[in-house]
């Protein structure tokens, strides 16, 4: 796993709680960010998706909290797209702070097409999708 | 104004800053919470306008913050629906804490059709909004 | 697993994304507002804790979300709160549309006490904690 | 009013309603951040005056919504920090879709200090705050 996706956030006042610890369901704003914003350097806008009535729901998540961040601290959070498992793909992201671990995240997506009939799973990507995550994988060419 | 609408909120951990206040931001969900219950109770649920092609934005917001609110208090939201001034449907709420008046808020909505040759605003409304509309600034009945 | 602790409530625009789908970090809210609601009917507000210079983090969330849920819609929250595993303190919730599971939610939180000194986990509990936690088990008396 | 202090952000998914128009509620979370990095951008981190006792809360907030912003829109919020009035401290900030004008806000903050005895209002201001709101009145310097 090298090569991450990296997002870069301040904790501002309206992340935290009442003890000026980041609460809890923040992470998972910001974990959407950095996707949404891993996408959109591969050349893949999430609303790209969307207006061609797809989207990319999540199906499970999981945070393990390690340590409290707090008030005013800066965050990296570092994102791993994965290959795809069956129907699901994954992402594993490390919130940093001065280099160290204060969570780690799992993120499963899945791709469906909303149409007249409903919406259905697709076992199959278009061909800008299966590049951008083969791209994704790969990770921003010009980090380490 | 009489007979008010009113919702109940507990102020949690999620709802407030690193200090242990009430955000700021938190005010415009309870807000709208309140305007949505409200025209639940006069038998028009928002989704029910949503689905016939209309929508209820927030054009003016305005709220004044008097004193703090802290985690774990609890308030009580005192929202009035006043008459239509031209276009614009005032909201007035009132944020009490104990009795005491907290922050008061003013808000202003349109009512808009949105169509396939995009979005206009209505001067004439739906028998049913208007008739939920003169009972919203009728208030809930049971209550003084 | 009996008597769950219940928690109704109405999906808003706010809670929604673009498609008109409960968005996925709306979940986290509305799981500490069942636990915040569960702890002060067993006569233990949070602000209880908090004042005496305890808090309880959540250390591990894992969501299954299953179906969509739309603006709209109600939902009601089963909370179950288990006995201790360890220092951990773990939650399982259900998020049922008309009676349908929709999502399921697995929460441990410990209990730590800040102090001078910084923070430490509680292994032991203060007795009114320990009896609030006991009767969270049980569930409330009066739903069956 | 030159030299205004400018926050890019990408509309999100969590930051839209069920109709993909932004939330009403998210322009406050943007309002925020951009004070912070404001702040932060003169040489005063938000933190620095908290971690002293030091709060600036928002006492009035005005928006006016001209224009609905869209899921994967791009804005540009300028703002400008205005000379106090009183002991008020108002900021201006426009929010710009590709230079066209979609809302407008005034926020008034004011200084206080929290301390032993409550908290009061703060009718002078410390140096370094004093200097950093000069320095914000003047906008960044590289742009115009």
């Amino acid at each position: 796993m090298k090569n991450p996706w990296r997002l870069y956030k301040n904790v501002l006042p309206q992340h935290t709680d009442h003890a000026g610890v980041m609460w809890h369901g923040t992470y998972i704003s910001f974990l959407e960010e950095a996707r949404v914003e891993a996408l959109s350097n591969v050349g893949l806008p999430y609303v790209s998706l969307t207006s061609n009535g797809m989207e990319m729901p999540v199906v499970n998540l999981q945070i393990r909290y390690m340590k409290a961040v707090f008030h005013g601290e800066k965050l990296v959070l570092k994102s791993y797209c994965l290959p795809p498992n069956g129907l699901r793909l994954p992402w594993k992201t490390l919130f940093l702070r001065d280099g160290e671990l204060m969570a780690q995240a799992n993120v499963d997506l899945v791709l469906i097409k909303v149409g007249r009939s409903g919406k259905k799973l697709l076992r199959k990507f278009p061909a800008d999708l299966s590049k951008a995550l083969l791209d994704l994988q790969k990770g921003p060419l010009e980090k380490s």
